[in-house]
């Protein structure tokens, strides 16, 4: 049976959500602030990048993307038009359609990354000790093994 | 000047964003089962709640708000046509207007609290412990704190 959530705990939570949140805040406004798309579109581009062919079924890309799962539809929609991605039909699986990153996305990808690098060592990294880090990594280890084993 | 991010901070950013959009998942599934508006919903209603009168000016309301801040206008009309809150002008202040939380509001805000403080136990809160949840909540504070100078 589960705990009942302790205040301690609960402000933590709190925290957990804000810091997050206003970190991601920050680093939107610098992505802005040099004329580049905002986070969600680096999270799909990311995602393409980090497999083998910089390509994915756009079934296994929508459980790779963190951060607009419900829109992704339209936000591809958007990378393709920016040439930034193109959709290939599979053509072992009619029914299947590959994303694949472009030249021009794998290059923007590229150029995102260091702005988002810069402002996660910045307003995270730089922040924590290496004992935190270590911490951190490990509780955050075990919350995200307690979904995989729900899901 | 900042550092270079490194390899250990970078994966520990990753699972710190990844774990936490993957526990809002799970509370949002919880809620759309039990029938209750989404996280956002609540995010308002608790903004107000945790005032002394229950109301905030929407320009203090869209800074407490973590959730909307893009489409708060909305979300606020949403809110108010199911009578959650109420829009009331500004007596001493005529380009000033308060969102009351009404009665509704305020059972709604309490009966969304028991399903999301039982997600964020079993996710979260349960997962960490004593040492873990102490070092985490001094970790986040720093990171809030850089925003708070920066901004």
């Amino acid at each position: 049976m589960p705990k009942k959530l302790d205040e301690m705990r609960n402000s933590t939570w709190r925290l957990f959500l804000t810091a997050q949140i206003q970190v991601i805040e920050q680093i939107q406004e610098r992505l802005s602030a040099a004329n580049l798309p905002p986070l969600e579109w680096y999270d799909v581009l990311w995602a393409l990048k980090d497999t083998p062919e910089q390509r994915l079924r756009l079934s296994e890309l929508a459980e790779q993307v963190l951060l607009s799962r419900s829109n992704l539809t339209r936000l591809l929609d958007r990378l393709e038009k920016q040439k930034l991605l193109r959709r290939e039909p599979c053509l072992t699986d009619r029914r299947g359609t590959f994303a694949v990153l472009t030249e021009a996305g794998a290059a923007m990808q590229k150029k995102m990354w260091a702005i988002y690098s810069q402002g996660i060592a910045e307003y995270f990294g730089d922040q924590l000790s290496d004992e935190e880090v270590k911490v951190m990594q490990q509780a955050l280890k075990k919350i995200l093994g307690v979904i995989a084993i729900h899901h």
